[in-house]
């Protein structure tokens, strides 16, 4: 049967679904329609929601009293493909080298849901149901930042009342080691622009007495740090939860830290805030970051000119006790006090996102580690938090009002959104067992 | 006559020389066999010289033993016309509004060179012969760097010996007020670029423990200026030859300064160097600007990387004293001095240009004062340095080893190498008057 799950899985990653372009609607709806059937092969009933864009797949079984409803979130929309040229298959024609698939949305995330949905079908096929009451909810608008999901949660909060909800969305610290997430940053957005002289000028007629908005915006960039890493804006820090002992402890034990991050990255020296690890820095503490930064002349060789602008793309990670509209209020404050005269600021605000941290040690944590140990055998599970965002688990718990378990199957060579996007094999299978542990466990509860 | 002069400009400005741009090369070319016989028409020999992109002109009288030998310089070929759609009339035809000629190469430099053509006819209209001996030279290569120009000198060095280079390619201070320039400043360029990671890395994943190449270069920037606008690179102003006290005492006399500079950029207020005016800053000290700046997301919205690498493009505005390979190698060496680990440095030297300073008060300096008080009867002579450079008078004094007299007729918002390129009718008047006082004026020493 595994082999089996496979081929289909080969052809859920044929589809092209990438939901940020308008020329693929039609794909993304088949892709929907598809899985959808795969949902009813399985043995749950299905149907195919629209939204004002993409459609949403939610498969359920039959509901009982008496037993946990769990609803599992994945989605099948994909990032786009781009840059083709550096692929070394095709990215929807998904190719198995050494044990690993190789295919867009291999990893995220349709390699993760679809282990879920083969679990579902294998449970069934093995005890004629399921354990549990379940939602199997799949979207296909994540990869554009879930425009509609959270009025569809509103929309349909009696139906999509659970007891948990379970993810896999996220990574292992390495291959092998079955991982628990528990935390994740928060992030929040700002453009930064400067304006100075009507036109761009020509640096030897005025340079000297025309303020350059490009040497603004670096000293605007530059302001942000302190020698020692931190991030030098006042009331930045405000907030922050400490991490735990018993988390640092944990953390150092894991298969994944300097050394990992260096030769996943490439680079020759790791920095960061002084007084912690890189793995600290990356889950458990906030940043700045500059995501792009620009002005003047872009073009080969030289063009002497004081460029009329110049702007610098900005988003701060956020962690537990931090919110991010005060954040954004002090970074802006921070900006305005130091952006000399001669030029004008524009501060433009951007999406934002709260941090997510919940109880490891709670009883729905626990289950989801014992399932994880059952998948992985012979592993520790690893608790950690991770250092990127998914939005839409603050959702669940606003709407909803339930917690999130994150399992994740992502090895952190998977390239998600980058060419050659990759899968093992083995972790889809673990996967698929992964989910009947997962759901065993949550009914016993 | 001075009417048929002006249609004979408006002819030459018709020609769309556009040396950079490959698909003109026959314009350009055209433009060089016009105005060669407008130089015969005028009483010259005139021959159109091929280098190994596109020709000299080169007019001569009859020269005999005895008298100075003058070479006037200037160049036919004309920037791009980019961006059209801002030109209110086309850029190749040229339109005379309220006295005011629009056209690409008006001033820069067609309408200077031509009213020096027109200054030499009416001479030997009126005399039979100019009191010189005249060597007319103008290239079609100056807006791409002059690159066959130094070849071409030292080529022909015997046959362009003299005793005195002028040229009108510089500005006035204000309409009606003749202006000397007997300084310009020297260019140093330094590309700097840093790289980080072998991609672009999502900074949530990594973002706080990787070394982001877009704050690098921001830090690096911003390490270019202390708080008092100085330059903060070691040994930057070594060398740097102070202002003299007549010319701080002349400069602030000028109808030139805070007030016209804010009003011609746009800016609210200036900026730069503790201790000097704004003209001074520009025209007498040495800065450090950022024309081009770079790295990672550059289009709308939010894409959240640490990106692969970053640039800026430097350039040096240089004084007399200084040196351009040194200034470049003490900037090199505070960014290697300031570059964190985790980060590679790499800096591209670009071109450079030295300083140019010639005594005002020289016997040919004097002489051309005295043109510019023929032709601009009334105002007194402004002596000005300016800010930009131009790196062709540094190679006319190493190959001929001549000194170059220069007088401009560009007003301050000629828009030179932008949309609604222009030139007074007036101001190609007095350049005809100023040419014949200048032949006069030079003959007599």
């Amino acid at each position: 049967m595994l082999e089996s799950a496979l081929a289909s899985l080969c052809e859920f990653l044929r589809f092209p679904s990438v939901s940020t372009d308008p020329s693929r609607t039609a794909s993304v709806a088949e892709c929907a329609d598809w899985l959808a059937a795969q949902m009813r092969l399985a043995g749950l009933s299905a149907e195919v929601r629209p939204t004002p864009r993409h459609p949403v797949v939610l498969g359920k079984n039959e509901h009982r009293p008496g037993r946990p409803t769990v609803l599992i979130y994945g989605h099948y929309d994909v990032q786009p493909e781009d840059p083709l040229a550096e692929w070394q298959t095709a990215p929807f024609e998904p190719a198995i080298r050494d044990g690993v698939i190789f295919a867009r949305g291999a990893t995220d995330n349709k390699g993760q849901i679809f282990a879920h949905l083969q679990g579902v079908a294998a449970t069934i096929r093995e005890h004629g149901e399921l354990p549990v009451n379940l939602l199997m909810l799949v979207e296909g608008e994540e990869e554009i930042g879930s425009p509609n999901l959270e009025l569809f949660l509103r929309n349909h909060r009696e139906e999509l009342r659970c007891d948990v909800i379970a993810v896999s969305d996220t990574g292992m610290v390495a291959a092998g080691v079955p991982t628990f997430t528990y935390g994740l940053r928060g992030i929040a957005a700002l453009e930064v622009r400067v304006k100075g002289p009507t036109v761009d000028l020509h640096s030897g007629i005025y340079g000297g007495t025309v303020r350059n908005p490009a040497t603004v915006i670096a000293q605007l960039v530059a302001s942000l740090h302190a020698a020692d890493g931190r991030v030098a804006v006042d009331g930045f820090y405000d907030g922050v939860l400490p991490l735990e002992t018993w988390e640092r402890e944990a953390w150092a034990q894991l298969p994944f830290g300097e050394g990992e991050i260096m030769a996943v990255t490439g680079v020759s020296a790791l920095a960061g805030e002084a007084g912690f690890t890189p793995v600290e820095r990356i889950w458990g503490r906030p940043t700045a970051e500059v995501n792009g930064l620009g002005g003047g002349f872009q073009g080969v060789g030289t063009k002497t000119v004081i460029p009329k602008e110049a702007f610098a793309k900005l988003t701060f990670r956020l962690v537990p006790g931090q919110d991010p509209a005060r954040v954004l209020g002090a970074v802006q404050a921070h900006l305005r006090a130091r952006c000399p005269e001669g030029v004008q600021l524009e501060l433009f605000p951007g999406h934002s996102g709260e941090p997510y941290l919940a109880d490891p040690h709670s009883s729905h944590g626990k289950a989801a580690q014992r399932a994880l140990q059952r998948a992985f055998p012979g592993g520790q599970v690893a608790l950690i938090r991770e250092g990127g965002s998914i939005p839409i688990i603050n959702t669940f718990k606003q709407v909803l009002g339930v917690d999130t378990i994150l399992l994740g199957l992502a090895l952190p060579d998977c390239r998600a959104h980058a060419p050659n996007e990759n899968f093992p094999v083995a972790n889809f299978y673990a996967g698929i067992a992964l989910n009947q542990a997962l759901l065993d466990e949550l009914s016993r509860l």
